[in-house]
This record gives structure tokens, sequence and C-alpha cells, in this order.
């Protein structure tokens, strides 16, 4: 039996989402059990059993705390990544507060050795059908160095061929331009370095170009990886919201939609971010997720699955053995 | 009558779309005249009369020349803006290098008293009617300071009230959180700086609400404000490539798809850069353009109206008046 700790507080609609995947992935997945952490009030209706186990945690994190949200040791957030530490649990999800996560995720999962910080990395999907695309840093560091994007790209490589089946992963750095010249030093620096390791280095890449599936692995500054990726979830929803206004505005129009309908829905699967739903924290000697804010049952239930390719591919020991 | 300098060469299809633009915009607009500067052989069939003129240059800019590039007199670029410099045009509007453009402009138009850096300025189409939003830096800085980005929130008012105008210009600096102690100092100097100023300052903004029409002057750092702007055409770009492919992917959809035609064409029109097509190079003593490299005669149809906008409104001298 495989074990999540499912931090379900800090979802902006409450643990409703949280509870209704947990109960989906283990009907789905018998061989795992999630331990729903928070408020058991909150939780409706759950009834446990060998799969599903509620603990009751009525505190939940604070991130106008600061610093101090992190160090206290009794919120749902911070016993759930407990858990893990303890050995209770083999990976930690949350849609909390994203800096507290880290912070508690550092504190007590610790780095992998060699990794001087973790990275947040989400899965993009991409047009070329079910490939995609790793990003990192998605906003874990502001100040990012040249060693640091060295070794995102190297287990971030590792993720790509462990989880994805990917032999050789593609690897490039995201810049303002694809020539050499171009950008900070640290991405310069970085550039060097990867032309001359072992992974398979594309060189710079364009953000325009990240959803053709040009790379497996796409590193940046968590800075500029944070814009990257709020700009491509904006841009897709705006979009997607000026469509549905344009289809429903005339009858000629809307009886078109009707036809079309599961051309449209197609769409939405292939690049919606729900279905991808979530960020590992990746440099850190555990499996931790977070989630959006806003998750519903399908985001999470994507945040499940990439959890569970996680754990039985035994990512993390095979980061280990070779950073 | 109002001259423009047009250099029509660095576009990757060559100068066609260009003239094309050129004839149709004096067709429309008989109060200006347009000096198409470059390559006459590659120019096509062109008729020279009181509203176009051709200027034969031969020699085309080489970006890989890098600072050398700029220092050249004799390219189409350098002679086009010097037509400004000189008083002969009002405005100069290109397609070639961005980097080469910035130098140029700078060296020859130099910059307006009182601003540090001269920025990219696209104007963002959102999704609420006919609202726009100023981005800038959109790239001409890698580096960016405090103040810069403060003298940019003035300048760029002065636009959105000049040209669009509005009289209240809300201004916000995008940053990786709404939230004020999010993001790197010179963000944060930059916050405290505008809300002790006159202008309409709504504080930090995250990219993934830019096309909502929640700010009209978005100000952030070069670095960034590249990858926003790349991010946001890749994203639109590969989301209508995903839509065409799912809408021809079948009879049915394919019938509905041609019912639907007019909402489309309504989703492009809206949200398309083409039909906004350009960049201004902010902060210099003169009107100055860039264009996409790939521009085809509706973009450069967008940026021409955008300078008549701009030479109409007399917005140099208005900036001018208040800087």
């Amino acid at each position: 039996m495989k074990n999540i700790a499912f931090d379900v507080m800090g979802n902006d609609n409450g643990p409703k989402f949280a509870v209704a995947a947990a109960k989906n992935f283990v009907s789905k997945n018998p061989n795992f059990k999630i331990f729903l952490v928070g408020n058991k009030e909150q939780m409706g209706d759950v009834k446990e059993n060998e799969n599903i186990k509620i603990i009751d945690v009525r505190e939940e994190i604070d991130p106008s705390k600061g610093v101090l949200a992190a160090r206290d040791s009794n919120t749902s957030m911070a016993q759930a990544v407990k858990m893990v530490k303890d050995g209770i649990a083999d990976a930690i999800i949350s849609s909390g507060d994203s800096g507290s996560l880290l912070s508690i995720s550092v504190l007590q999962l610790k780095r992998i050795k060699g990794i001087s910080r973790p990275a947040f990395m989400p899965i993009l999907p991409t047009i070329k059908g079910d490939n995609k695309t790793l990003l990192l840093d998605a906003g874990a560091n502001l100040v990012t160095t040249s060693e640091m994007l060295v070794q995102w790209a190297h287990i971030a490589s590792i993720y790509a061929s462990e989880v994805f089946g990917i032999k050789k992963p593609k690897v490039g750095i995201i810049n303002i331009g694809s020539e050499d010249k171009k950008g900070n030093d640290f991405q310069k620096e970085a550039n060097e370095k990867l032309k001359n390791s072992k992974l398979i280095y594309k060189g710079f890449i364009e953000s325009r170009d990240l959803l053709n599936s040009i790379v497996d692995v796409a590193v940046v500054d968590g800075y500029a990886g944070n814009m990257v990726l709020k700009t491509m979830e904006g841009t897709a929803l705006s979009l997607f919201k000026v469509l549905k206004d344009e289809l429903t505005s005339s009858l000629k129009n809307k009886i078109g939609a009707l036809l079309s309908k599961s051309a449209y829905k197609n769409v939405k699967k292939r690049l919606d971010y729900r279905n991808i739903g979530a960020a590992l924290i990746i440099g850190l000697n555990g499996i931790a997720i977070k989630t959006h804010g806003n998750s519903d049952e399908m985001a999470y239930m994507g945040a499940l699955n990439q959890i569970k390719l996680a754990i039985e591919n035994d990512v993390i020991n095979k980061i280990k053995g070779v950073v």
C-alpha cells in the first residue's frame, strides 16, 4: 500500500473537491491510501475505510504570518508534511500557500544532497499529442544562479526519463532570444555549462515556443518562470472566454458550436492546465506537490495521478542516485 | 502633409507587405506621405506620387555585427531614422532587428529629457470591448531600476490619455504576486513611489490578468516583459492551431465550424496581435515603431494607424510638457 498525505485545507472552495478527488482516486487505485488532513467538520460526509483515513487538524496555515507560519507545527499543512518526514506517507499534496509549503517542506524533508534550491515544476501540455514539457522553476526562487539552472536541468531530465519514459530528454533554457549572446550572465554561464554536459541540450529557447514541444525540460529563473506560467494560464483562459462569448452571440453561432462540441472539448482537454494540475517541488528528499488554490476535482485527480507516477517510478531515489 | 519614413527591409518575407500596406494606408489617409526606404529592386511595382516616394538604399542592417551595425549610417534603417532626426519625416517604422533599431534611434533621436531609458511599448488587446493595455518595457532593457518603472508609468499614462482618450489611466506594476511584499527590490521601491504619485495606481498586478483590462498601463522590467509578451503570443497561436486541428478533424466539426465562422473571425480580430501590430519605442525624442519581423499587410496597417494617432495627437510634445 502506498500512502498520500492530503492537506485538504487552503482551497478557495473548502475541502469538498479534495475529498471528492481522494474518494475517486482510491476507487481507481485500491493500492493507495489517502490521509485527509484538515478540519473534519468541513469535510462533509466521509466514510473512513482501508483507503481513506481522516486526520482531524483544526489549525490552518496563515500565510500573513510570514516565516512564522511555516514554523507552526500544528497546521494541517505542517502535519501533512510531517507524515512524509516520519515515513507514514510517501507524498504530500496541498493547495495551501506556496511559500509556506515550500518553507515547511524544505525544513522537514530537507533538500537532496547536491541540490542548492528546490524548484516548482509544473508539467505543461503541448500541442503535439501527449508530449509534455517540464517547466522549472515556476516561482520558488526569485534569484537564480547558473548552478541552480544546471542542477534543475539534470534532475528534471531524470524525471522526464523515469516518469515519462523519454530516453533522451531534450533540455533548453528559456531566454529572451535564442542567440548565445542574449540574456543575463547567469543564463549565459548555464548555457556554456549545459553545452559541456551529457544532457541533450538545445540551447536558449523562447517562451513563445514552449507549447510546441520543442524541449522536454525548460529551465528558467523562478521570477520569469512564474510570469511565463501565469501568462500562459491567463491567455488561455481569456481566449476561451472570448470564444465562448462569440459562439453564443447568435443563433447561427450557437448551432455551429453545438455541432463542433466535441472539438472544443478536445481543445480544452489538450491544453487545459487542470489535466496537468500541479507543480512538484523538485529537489526535496520526498514527494511534495502544490496544487492551485482553485483546484477542482479534475485538477486534484491530475495531481494525484502525477504523485502516483512519481511514487511508482521511485523518482526520488533515481534522482539521488545520479546527483 | 504628415510624413512617415518606412524601412521596408528586415521583413522575413521581403518588402512586399510593407509596400502593400503603405499604398493601402495613403489611399485611406491622403494627408500622409510615406517614404519607402530600402532596396528599390525588391519593392516590386511601385508608382511614386505625392503620397509615396522611394528612397533607394541598397545596404541592409546586419545585426550580427552587433554595436557596429548601429553605427553604420548607410543602412536603410539608419537612413530612415535619420529622416526623422532631420525633420523630413514625423515617424519611422521598421521590422528590422530590435536591438539595432533601439540603438540607432537613441543615437540619432536622443532620449526625452528626464527619461533614463526608452522602452518597447506594445499595445495589448483585452477581452473587454475596445479597451487596450499598454505594456512596457517589452524588452528594450534587460536591467530595470525603480526610477525607470516610475518614468515609464508616467509617460505611458500620458500616451493613454492623449491617444486613447482615457482621462484617468489606471497603472499597475506586473509582479509575481499582488501583495506588497512580493517581488524584487526595484519593484517594491517603484510600488512605494507610485503609491505616492498623482497617477491612478493599482499596485502590483499579475500577468494572468493582463488581458482582462484591469489596468491601462502595465509596467515591468524588460526581461520579464519580453517573456510575458512572447508567452502571450505563443499561447494564443498554439491555441488557435489546436482549435483549427480539432475543428477540421471530422465532417460534423467542419460543418459546425463553418456555421460559426463569424465567431472565429471575431475572436481572432479581438485578440490577434496583428491588429495591434507594433511596439512604440517610447521615451525617444520622436516617434519610432518596431514591427514584427513576420508582419503582413494587416500588421503594418495596425502599426501605421498607431503612428497616425501618435502624430495627430502630438504625443511627443505632450510627454515633453510633463516629464
